[in-house]
């Protein structure tokens, strides 16, 4: 007997057909002797909608009533799988964010969770009762609802998980696990059974968007077992742990790539003390993001600066770094829009030397171009022409012996 | 300065460009210098929509699990007006029903309200902010949502008017006030300025639905005067009030009818004491309402009794009737659906003599028969065959000197 929190999405929620769906699951769990609560979001649309009625009454809502407005999303769904489950034969009951209550901060339409008070629940589930909670809202200390913002009922979810101690956070979507990398790619992809919260979280950041930073984050603070599984096929997923639960490690967990990113060279950068701390302290006062930086070796007393943003920020940053030209004393910039980051995961490449050999000597193999390489302890990343992408993908994938059947 | 409640209905509530409108009539009356709190309805559909889906997944879907679902219609419409009426300079802040708290009993999806927690609301409104309440719902004994069934808005808004001490109750609805008669059978019909509660709650329960039953009652009870108008006209409606309230009392103030009525008279029954009993006590067991009732002489130590029931009763009543035959021993049921209860009511009937001579003499004069009278202290009520309910609504409206210019 375990105990377990079960999370469906908008898209497993979309329909009264899929929420029976979900009901059936929840009841095969419970009918496996398993305590259960389950977590869920509103139909996949509803949020929109209400998004945008909000918007057009005023395009500077008050969040509060925004929260209101947009919270009636999960609450609909968990009375509908609350009826759902009952009318299966599982006792259930709906459970809203100030019923919990899930305690959170004052930061309507995006706050973060405090506190969640699951005596109540676990006494219910101990009872044989099923809570639906909804996801993605709270309490706040004014005693209004709360919204946890996009992406919001994954951290839901393993935020309950840990409150109520459960063995397990099973999150339900529409991929059946975490890849080695994206199978539209690589057709010899392979569903890991196993990853840890740190590869996971470097995934995510480098765009695959399986489960939202945030929750792994959660999860990883928590020590809360994640699996992601599919709500339309019958099989076990992927499960997201901490890394001593991983006996076999892999050298490479994953390949993850990224094409919305853009590089820009500064050149002719005078070479003194304090200058990078003003070009990046100009460009982080606009908000822009800067991921990878090299700085090329000094000469004559120059140097150059190469980064990247997110390609949306491209703008912003050219003319951030135009106005404070005067300041710096820079010749030229150079952007360049059409840059892909490719990234290796692995917690085993902490242990492992040669790892980063493997992927530069695969790639000049396929005579791709390296740009800028940066590492961490458990990633490494490069950055190539876009045009490569795919190219470069499935080289690593072979190189690094992930290749399935 | 007064206090006012203002309340819309689902039609003033059903888009976006309505919800502006509504937001505009309640800075009208801010700018005026008034308090003012507003309850609203759920957009127009939503909540069939919303039941709909609870109906579609269980037939004998829990009660708590339909409120948590239903109640979302009136939240999201508090936190859309909230946000316009803030768009237009208007300080606003919406209430669901557990927030205020509407405390209610325990009666899921038919809750009645027992008491209403006004202070917080009252404190704001002298602040100069307008409290956008969720009509139809509170919070039950179980610290869950409970709805207060069909019609509760009205209810909503003449408790809370009660509650915050409100000088007056405006209801919005998609009439401009409180007719003498319905203007579809008679143009001259005339809007009335006043009616007393009595007579309203007599129009009420025979077929001018312009406010329900239980708001008019509980309006009567607290003492707090309804005033009913158009949410799409601009113009004085028609105020409900104490009948002390009413200098010129009119005689009759109104005609109603009813064509949802059938006549049943059970012929031969045996004239013994308790046979009455026996079989209204019957019909009563099956949930037949019993309207007017008329027992005729007896001869021969047999009786003829005739009743009326709702259309819909007929065919449960005549079972029932058949059920109980050998106990009664009654010769033979004769069933009419072709009737129509026809209505004149006036508090100035109570110290006024011919009142039902007049009625009588009109339909007369019209050659309209009378197949059943039955009258209270403000109200005289006949049944006619129905052909004739055009005609006889007309020929008392212009009896009882009613047609307006």
């Amino acid at each position: 007997m375990a105990r377990i929190v079960m999370k469906f999405g908008g898209t497993s929620m979309a329909d009264l057909d899929r929420i029976r769906n979900v009901a059936g699951r929840v009841k095969r769990e419970v009918e496996g002797g398993n305590e259960v609560a389950v977590v869920v979001s509103a139909m996949s649309g509803t949020t929109n909608r209400l998004v945008g009625w909000c918007q057009e009454l005023s395009p500077l809502h008050d969040a509060r009533e925004y929260d209101a407005v947009v919270a009636t999303g999960e609450q609909i769904t968990t009375g509908l799988l609350a009826i759902a489950l009952q009318h299966a034969g599982v006792d259930a009951r709906s459970w809203q964010g100030w019923q919990v209550p899930i305690q959170t901060d004052g930061a309507h339409g995006k706050a973060r969770i405090a506190a969640i008070e699951g005596a109540e629940l676990i006494r219910r589930m101990q009872a044989g009762q099923v809570p639906v909670v909804a996801g993605f809202q709270g309490l706040g200390p004014d005693n209004r609802v709360t919204t946890l913002g996009r992406g919001g009922p994954d951290t839901s979810a393993v935020a309950l998980a840990a409150a109520l101690k459960a063995d397990r956070c099973d999150i339900y979507t529409d991929v059946d696990g975490v890849y080695t990398t994206d199978p539209r790619i690589v057709p010899k992809a392979r569903k890991l059974d196993k990853i840890s919260y740190e590869e996971m979280l470097e995934l995510a950041s480098v765009g695959a968007k399986v489960l939202q930073t945030r929750s792994v984050e959660l999860a990883m603070n928590e020590r809360v077992r994640v699996q992601v599984l599919s709500s339309f096929a019958d099989m076990p997923g992927t499960l997201v742990v901490d890394e001593d639960e991983i006996v076999e490690k892999e050298i490479v967990s994953g390949i993850a790539y990224s094409r919305d990113e853009a590089k820009i060279t500064v050149r002719g950068v005078p070479d003194r003390p304090g200058i990078a701390a003003a070009m990046f302290g100009a460009l982080a006062a606009q908000n822009v993001n800067v991921d990878m930086i090299v700085q090329n070796i000094s000469a004559d007393g120059m140097t150059d600066m190469t980064f990247t943003v997110g390609t949306a920020d491209l703008p912003r940053a050219r003319s951030t770094l135009a106005d404070v030209q005067p300041q710096l004393g820079y010749a030229e910039i150079l952007a360049d829009p059409n840059v892909s980051k490719i990234s290796v995961v692995g917690v085993g490449m902490r242990s492992h030397a040669g790892v980063a050999n493997t992927m530069f000597r695969a790639l000049a193999d396929k005579a791709i171009n390296i740009q800028v390489i940066s590492t961490s302890e458990i990633k490494i990343s490069v950055l190539i022409a876009s045009d490569y992408t795919e190219l470069a993908v499935r080289a690593l994938h072979t190189a690094y012996g992930l290749d399935g059947p």
